[in-house]
């Protein structure tokens, strides 16, 4: 891992990428003892559909805290794909809802696609739980804290009654990408 | 309103001071069309028990978003009043739950003290509206958003069963610092 790793979660306004970079935050520090910043920031743009979170983390304090060259970028919607892919650094990554960005950007980037609104949908059977499948994706793509961490920061969010759909959602994530990428 | 406004609410880790943060934050975006970020940072002391969230709100784009100087801080706890009222400028606001805060610190700010915990507990009915109670007082001391802004925030964000119960807290949180500050 770098020594200040970025990565933003955007979709669309109720999807839960707020709560799914405050679980990668808590994962990194509370867990792991890293230091992390998450943060959302609202303009004018606030007001249509579009939204993302960001997440640094790094072994030092943060002193810039905005994202600057974002290193992963999830999507889950194209809107959010064509508008917040823009900044990922020359060689990252960024992770999109197959089903529903047909139309991934192109740029030095790489793009991996996966159904993720879908497996909560249909594998999890809980579609609200899609921001935890997408939590476990990119914490397997990025490595940015283990799945063990990524797990217990998951697991201390939630109450009782959902810790084995959470579960069950971030794992299904994780090994979904692992599968792709090997 | 200055051109920039820098809040904080912190307080004990499960308090709900993020979502507070959340909705301070789309108050003045989403329903008041300014800019606001809003970001917690994680360091070791994460693991401790004090928590903080906060939130900038300004006219123009915020380009340095980590807060500096804060004009209003929200203290619920002991440990977060003596831990993170550190930077509160010259001048400044500190809203302490008279409860939990028995030796409020001193400084170059203006200390207020008003039950926030027991208002949730006792006139609402419900401990974990205290989040709420707590927004509607800093809505009420600092007027960065309009009651009316800060109320349809909340209502926006909460499930349709706990929205009576919600606008009780917020209402509230707001009238009893009116009635402190005349």
């Amino acid at each position: 891992m770098a020594e200040r790793y970025e990565l933003r979660f955007s979709g669309a306004g109720g999807q839960g990428l707020i709560t799914a970079g405050i679980i990668l935050a808590e994962a990194a520090s509370i867990v792991e003892g890293k230091h992390a910043v998450q943060s959302q920031s609202y303009g004018p743009e606030a007001r249509g559909g579009a939204s993302k979170s960001e997440v640094i983390i790094a072994d030092e304090p943060i002193d810039y805290p905005k994202a600057t060259l974002v290193d992963a970028c999830l999507a889950m919607t194209q809107e959010a794909a064509d508008k917040y892919s823009k900044d990922i650094r020359p060689g990252g990554l960024l992770l999109v809802d197959e089903d529903f960005v047909q139309n991934p950007p192109v740029g030095d980037f790489k793009v991996i696609k996966m159904p993720i609104v879908n497996t909560a949908k249909n594998e999890v059977g809980r579609m609200i739980v899609a921001n935890v499948v997408a939590l476990g994706a990119m914490v397997a793509l990025t490595e940015v804290v283990s799945r063990e961490s990524g797990e217990t920061a998951v697991l201390s969010r939630v109450p009782e009654a959902f810790r084995e759909l959470n579960k069950t959602a971030f794992n299904l994530g994780f090994e979904k990408v692992k599968a792709l990428i090997g």
